[in-house]
């Protein structure tokens, strides 16, 4: 047999996939659509879109060189809508009739009958949809009793296999014109050994799923997966991962409100594939691009495995864990805090060789891969480095004996009845960091000390550093029994997956690239970001200008690190300035340092044979490049800046302190300097210890972030029955708001 | 002739619709699709979501009782892909040949082939589509020479006339099999006198639209409508509404990358159908459901009317005038942004005739409409409103003269380089509110008072008195030349509009109901809004609690203002308390106050005869409803408020200090009071000044907010040449970091 020959020639994993991101080997497909799925709200057609989506999908798959085996319904949404078609168009002509009375009656009419008159159009439909992909398909009807007869089921399935070795898509429907609704409770052999019964097109799909020897079985309805409770249930709660220890954690509601299948019956047929080999996904179907996320390894709908559950925490409960721990370090004394940053600092040291000895195997694969040196220096770590960042742990654990709970202000509102602002810990934080594992100790120092929440999601380059450190931040957060606050979270969970954790994180850090910075922002509409999306920094010469100061502050904002997002990509030189030996200076200058020059169209209009033009002023080069353009004073640069800048750092060379007031005043940036390079805008520069990050957003934090960006406000007030009842006019309580002074 | 008629028994606007809100009303639309709309990326084959898409939207126009004309593009792409597969099918016949080779030279197949192979295939997968709808199409190929014939044009019109009144779909395309892609410059006469170029299917679809006294003529491509410079040029803005005087203003680029209409051909087109009384939206084909949308009067695409723009400026120029207004007023000194406030408050009072006339225009209208009193009442300005208003104006007006350009932090960063945090505008801030005009001076004054710009969008419920209001604001403006600084947004901008317009608008400001709130958080994905969510406030009473404190908090936390978000939702008791007389006492209160009772199902547990259940433990009864539960201790209070709170506001009674502290210690919430009623969470209450809002976010403000929500931060560094490559290990400068004292 054909599918026998196939599994001994492939390598297929008996006891189906143990992890998402292995989906994308399934070669072998089933897809099965609920009539949910594909019929419309309103039960009657087709749900157009939906179905034009799945067939893009399954397209996408064949061509990838993947069997795809459908098995639909839908066949009685078309009829009961085409039936309903020519009943109208036949009242018009017999308009004696009261035509609602007749339509009533036949929209009534029998299921099977819709059925029979679907069938056709719905194999036409899918023969439309997958011509425009150059696929042709086969139609397959069965009944129950061509399951229950071995040669029919022979038969059946050696044609399916005969298709699909010719590259056809087999598409697959209950025959519903002859057969009753599958029910009760006949069983079936399988293999001659197993029992298995035939209620409805999960369990069809199930049973064609191992006989096929599909690699992964989607199965499509109208729910996003399988809950512990039924999904409108207070506490339900998607399960992500399931796997058979599980059972007893799910309670099952009502069925599905159209289709035969409910919850239950689906997790049994899902279960019955699973035992059989095949990996399986219930999911929904009107989930944007369901198919192409599953086989790509997204976590969406619910996948089954056999794979044990238990070193394998979904990634929402890490993130609870992170909420209770966080409240668990709030309750701390700040002593308590500092003592675990200590004791993580000592580890840093103390377990010096396990750490190196982890982060070789990465910097070995890494060389092994051929990657940029320049990369392999930032992977590295060295003993100097783990001391240095000791010494920085040392010091955050210092400072965070004041971060929280520090007050902010104090109000007397009445007698008796005094408000307090005090600074608490923001709640769960997700940093999300490339390449350099000495961000994670950091990052998890600070965190300790403000006591927030904290997920960690670094690059899987630094696999094995990021786990051996991680390992000792866990020891240093068991000293005061927070062991959950802080986690690693695995590479393979999906960044897009976190990103829509909008529950369960507050706040997200990107650190790293400033590319990286703005795919996070791109992506994530629903959890802030703190970052920089783009630094297009500006210095701007003025006519008062000491032009010593002017080249060196230009050389250092330019070059002594152009990568980061506080470098300038932009010089702005007073129009007044052009003429004299001043700019030839600074273009020489620039290009012994090998910065390649671009100008902007006013510069270039006065040269014959400048620099070429730059094809955008609002250009971040992030590299030795620069633009050069004329701006006629200082209104002028202004201008500029507000039109192309991005409001990070703007910088002003001038010796008239008046027009630097005004530039200072006047630059709606984050960060405007005088006489100073932009390269200054840096939280350690700054003296906010710790860096955070850097932001352009306009609110909460902007410019360089200490740790008082992770830290947001409590209000607490404290009375003595006061009810506001009491302070209406006449009232026998009046309002005081007298500032009170703050010891902190 | 049929359509003649039609337009002497059916009102219809010869000039054309001068308003996008007006498009709902257009009853024969003609919508041509582009070849980019209906082609796959790769050129080959139908894209059949988007395809399914627009069948939907006109199926739901057709539903509507519009009549729709389509003129489409697609054979071609259609038969390409048709042929390809036929090829490939005969070559698995013939394998000696080289694949590749064949199938390349059958790739430059001529398009005339591929248009006659496709013509028949696209019409039928309409038919299907169109059939899903119980909708019947006709399909009507045309040539260019049809149009040149007096004779062929008119029966052309009058089968047209006649499908549509049959109610059939004609779809149109041009016989690409037998006709030349139009080009040249050919003219034809039109009702005898016109003089017009049929191009390409933009210009047949415009004459097309003009012969059958279309209403609406939807031309969708692949841009997202006309912009001023090529959309690729920096600087390109697209163009909302479009009148024909502004044909200077724009400057056409290439060709659109599929497809033979330019945009400049599409321009002429939409031009010459407008002249005819056929309003034209030129659209992106790709966006969703942009049918739908344009005839719900949303702002997508190019609208193009007749109506002069003069007095109509668009909404991103208002938002553009609001961020340089906000620049001028940061330039003002504190005293010229309180005297404008004052200004404002004295015209609140000066011109109080004017505004109460218009105010009595819009509360006549709401009380012809049968508006709840209760909503009338907040609708009506009075004498003594505005009077107050003007004494809340003045108190504003005098606290600004402190909030822009405070200083936060000064560091000496090192000899002579000094680092100052100033506080400063956020920028442009968008305020929605409804119904309570009052609420329109007190925005406007908080925004002047901070240096904000500020864009308003009232309910359209107050228009004549937003308007008034308005007058005076520009009035108070005009007084320090800032008169664009803030602005009403004209109620016919959808919300949704000027929720995307991330780039023009810094923060949202939603002022109203909490559905209101809710709703504008749900929309807006990209600028960040102040505002509660949800206000699920508990009170727990702890064993130790004083009984009578217990209950006046307990009534005046509910029973206040159920309304607001800061009225008790949730009462948990401490189980100790139950078999007591308090309960009782508590149960009797409540249903002397008319407040509605549900139970927690521990509560419901512990009684035979109680109350209902409730149904969630997570609810907002937002009236004279609550949910009681019992609770084992402070820890199972606090447990239940993280389970179902929505981090509001929370309050203890209790007589035990240790456990109050631990209590506002350990909630999470924003607001967490000892023996005081929740409605103290309050910006006038706590003493903060006008109310910007209260928040629930965890990020920039949290709690109740007064106008330092309003503002953000900037860092000014002034030095003497400093670059950082002098700080580097051994360098010549050296980090001081040294706090300085503030004096503001």
């Amino acid at each position: 047999m054909i599918l026998g020959r196939r599994k001994q020639s492939t390598v297929v994993n008996e006891f189906s996939f143990s992890d998402r991101s292995q989906l994308n080997n399934a070669q072998r497909l089933v897809i099965k659509l609920g009539s949910a799925v594909i019929t419309r709200e309103d039960g009657h057609g087709i749900a157009l879109g939906r179905l034009a989506s799945i067939v893009e999908q399954v397209a996408e798959c064949h061509q990838e060189g993947r069997e795809c085996i459908m098995v639909t319904s839908g066949a009685v949404a078309f009829g009961k809508q085409k039936l309903a078609h020519e009943l109208l168009m036949s009242m018009s002509m017999r308009e004696t009739l009261s035509p609602n009375d007749h339509l009533k009656k036949n929209l009534a009419m029998q299921l099977k009958a819709a059925a029979a008159v679907g069938q056709s159009g719905l194999m036409s439909l899918y023969d439309a949809m997958f011509s425009q992909y150059s696929i042709k398909i086969a139609q397959v009807l069965v009944t129950k009793l061509d399951f229950y007869n071995e040669e029919t089921r022979t038969n059946l399935f050696n044609t399916l296999s005969e298709l699909i070795s010719m590259k056809i898509v087999p598409i697959i429907n209950t025959n519903d014109a002859v057969t009753s609704q599958p029910q009760g409770e006949d069983h079936i052999k399988s293999n001659g050994k197993m029992v298995f019964t035939i209620k409805d097109n999960d369990s069809l799909a199930a049973m064609l799923a191992a006989e096929v020897s599909a690699d992964l079985l989607i199965l499509m309805s109208d729910v996003d997966g399988i809950f512990t409770l039924p999904p409108d249930h207070e506490g339900a709660k998607m399960i992500s991962t399931y796997n058979t220890d599980m059972a007893d954690l799910i309670q099952f509601g009502k069925k599905s409100s159209v289709g035969t299948g409910g919850m239950d019956s689906k997790v049994q047929a899902a279960t019955w594939a699973l035992n059989r080999g095949v990996a399986v996904v219930i999911c929904n179907g009107m989930q944007e691009k369901a198919i192409k996320s599953i086989v790509q390894g997204t976590q969406i709908g619910t996948f089954f495995t056999n794979a044990s559950t238990s070193n394998n925490t979904p990634v929402e409960t890490v993130a609870e864990n992170a909420r209770s721990g966080s409240r668990i370090l709030q309750k701390l004394p700040p002593e308590d805090r500092a003592s675990a940053i200590n004791v993580l600092a000592d580890l840093l040291i103390s377990k010096q060789a396990k750490i190196l000895e982890a982060n070789e195997k990465d910097v070995a694969k890494a060389m092994k891969e051929g990657i940029a040196a320049s990369l392999i220096s930032r992977l590295s770590l060295t003993p100097s480095k783990l001391k240095s960042l000791a010494i920085g742990l040392k010091q955050i654990a210092e400072t965070s004996h004041t971060n929280v709970g520090k007050v902010l202000k104090r109000t007397k509102i009445s007698e008796n009845l005094d408000l307090t602002q005090v600074t608490v810990p923001i709640g769960v934080l997700l940093v999300i960091f490339e390449s350099r594992p000495d961000c994670l100790p950091q990052v998890a120092a600070l965190a300790l000390s403000s006591a927030n929440g904290l997920l960690l999601k670094g690059g899987k380059e630094a696999l094995h550093s990021n786990k051996a450190l991680m390992d000792i931040v866990k020891e240093a957060l068991a000293t005061v029994g927070a062991q959950d606050a802080i986690s690693l979270v695995s590479t393979r969970e999906e960044i897009s997956d976190l990103l829509a954790m909008e529950n369960h994180i507050d706040l997200i850090i990107p650190r790293g690239s400033s590319e990286l910075v703005r795919s996070i922002q791109d992506q994530c509409a629903h959890i802030p970001v703190l970052g920089h999306s783009e630094g297009i920094c500006h210095v701007y010469v003025d006519m008062d200008a000491d032009l010593d100061k002017a080249l060196s502050i230009i050389r250092d904002s330019k070059c002594d690190y152009p990568a980061a997002c506080n470098a300038m990509e932009t010089l702005l030189i007073h129009e007044g300035l052009f003429e004299g030996p001043f700019f030839n200076e600074v273009c020489d200058m620039l290009k012994k340092e090998n910065v390649q020059l671009f100008s902007g169209p006013k510069l270039s209009s006065r040269l014959t044979f400048g620099p070429p033009q730059a094809k955008s002023l609002k250009h971040e080069y992030g590299e030795l490049g620069c633009t050069i353009e004329l701006v006629s004073g200082m209104d002028s640069a202004i201008n500029h800046i507000h039109a192309y800048g991005s409001g990070h750092t703007e910088v002003i060379v001038t010796e008239n302190s008046e027009s630097a007031t005004k530039f200072q005043r006047d630059v709606d940036s984050a960060c405007v300097f005088h006489n100073a390079s932009s390269r200054f805008a840096d939280g350690f520069r700054f003296g906010l210890g710790a860096e955070v990050g850097i932001s352009t957003a306009r609110i909460h934090a902007r410019g360089p972030v200490g740790v008082e960006g992770l830290l947001t406000t409590k209000w607490i007030l404290k009375g003595d029955g006061h009810v506001v009842s009491e302070f209406v006019e006449g009232g026998k309580r009046t309002y005081v708001h007298e500032h009170l002074a703050i010891n902190n």
